[in-house]
């Protein structure tokens, strides 16, 4: 038996909806909290949605459970963030269209920089999707000195590069004392040849788009023992009829297996004492958060994960696993 | 208007049954002769095997076509060979289970030699499926130490790097004056990010999978230049319902689009007097051949490619091509 104090899920898509009702229960009984990304059509841009989508997720959830919200990054004015501030956990930044090291990059970087002006101000964190355009295995590496600028232009901005996916992402830890990273279960068990090594597999597409072994290795590593690494599952639904299609939509639906699948990877490297650390207290550390205080314990029971819950094929559908949310 | 004289297609998968009626057609339709590879069920490994599918095949086409035969490559003693050389123009290997550079993949090449010993007596070439175990990115470059070896072991032997997909083996080219390599279709159209870089493509999944843009580039030049570089589709048909699927096939059916996809790349790169090297004659002086005489002629004019044929979604499906195959 392994008891987690307040485990946290730093970064999760609960949709909307039938998928938010679907899903959110998953998280919910797992994690005491999550932070809750803004990217629904029309993405979470004021205090009213924010508050709005955190109420339709606590009516959804089924547990004891605190959405912690975020605003989907644009240009905000202080006196938006500030009415936002008492509702959110941070803000999240999508680079679409960003092209680093371009012009184009440079320019969206200066309309950043008065917004994260203002966020260092206020104190209030900037959670980063961090990729840049180009060729798909180097996106992450080439958005990386945005990050690093940022870094030291605001140095009392919290920054988290979220699913950092690379060994080139956690050695920027190193030189960014500012810069925290998510890490998701299955960018650690994963690499580019589980998803197209052998057959492709739809149902490991996510972006980022899983790396090399070592970066794999680098992950792992930074798990077990950053102490500004910690958990976020990107856990990101989509029905199966988007998945196994002729353009498949990236995600992984990774909620219901989280805390179990974890538990079996840190069992297997030896480190199962960390799993607190990883799962709840380093974020805690980064965020300033004191969670509800909830317990929740995994038991030593083998189960099979199902084919389908509802519309969505889980991570690990069919697979058995030795730990159970209890 | 453009006319070809003995088109040829030195790698195609045209299977068997009814997909073989279904996509010989596509294949004699735009090509003189194509180099059919022995990957059956079970595989093609003796000339009275040589024989029967090459009657099927000859049943299928539907047009004047030569089907240059195969032998799946296993451990042959020289009165095999000997039986099976005048029905085969070449023995391809594929390395499953080979791990380049490590001591199973040495004891694999040490199985091999004698066979490429008879091989390079009896001047009958070997086609090779150049990839190792490893790393799905860095498997082609893994496996080139072997084939610069067996180049040098056997030096006159002919030896042709199948479906290359790399910058670092059209460099091989320059330093094995007995190699020769194959270029697809569609590895001079695309990159792994049209495969996984927005939306996941299962109908542009291949194996050797598509690589980066300056491994493209590299496959450009070659099959511009290069008079060791032809033309191999591999195409290699799947049903939709095995490319649409949670373990999507590897293959891409590009025989219906080939010519006309080629014309315009060539075209686009100024460069469609060479269009004519590179589909025939760079391969007839390869393989010592004198196909059968058959003009095949390309018109300007617009068509869609069909979203379905059959079972199969054909490469390029849903898009409008502007050279037509007469």
């Amino acid at each position: 038996m392994l008891t987690l104090h307040s485990p946290l899920d730093m970064h999760v898509h609960l949709r909307q909806g039938d998928m938010l009702r679907l899903v959110a229960p998953h998280t919910a009984r797992s994690f005491a909290a999550a932070v809750v990304m803004p990217n629904l059509a029309p993405p979470v841009t004021g205090a009213a949605q924010v508050l709005e989508y955190r109420q339709a997720i606590l009516e959804a959830a089924g547990h004891p459970f605190e959405p912690l919200m975020t605003l989907f990054f644009r240009e905000y004015s202080r006196a938006e963030l500030e009415e936002a501030k008492p509702h959110i956990v941070g803000v999240k930044l999508y680079p679409a269209g960003m092209t680093t090291g371009s012009e184009a990059g440079l320019a969206d970087m200066e309309r950043a920089a008065p917004t994260l002006a203002h966020m260092e101000a206020l104190d209030i964190p900037l959670l980063i999707h961090g990729e840049g355009c180009g060729f798909v295995m180097d996106r992450e590496a080439a958005f990386l000195p945005v990050v690093e600028r940022w870094s030291r232009d605001f140095p009392k901005l919290r920054i988290v590069l979220e699913h950092v996916t690379t060994a080139a992402g956690i050695a920027l830890l190193e030189r960014c004392g500012n810069l925290f990273a998510t890490v998701t279960l299955h960018h650690l068990l994963i690499t580019l040849d589980d998803v197209i090594g052998g057959l492709m597999r739809p149902h490991l597409f996510c972006k980022p788009v899983a790396k090399r072994p070592e970066d794999r290795a680098a992950l792992r590593e930074a798990a077990l023992s950053h102490p500004r690494a910690f958990f976020g599952s990107d856990t990101a639904p989509h029905p199966v009829t988007a998945k196994e299609a002729p353009g498949c939509a990236a995600g992984i639906f990774s909620a219901p297996v989280a805390l179990p699948a974890l538990a079996a990877l840190f069992e297997e490297l030896g480190a199962l004492d960390r799993l607190q650390a990883f799962v709840s207290d380093r974020a805690c550390a980064a965020y300033r958060l004191a969670p509800p205080a909830r317990e929740v314990t995994l038991r030593r029971r083998a189960w099979t994960v199902p084919e389908r819950i509802g519309t969505v094929v889980p991570y690990l559908a069919g697979q058995t696993l030795n730990w159970m949310v209890d």
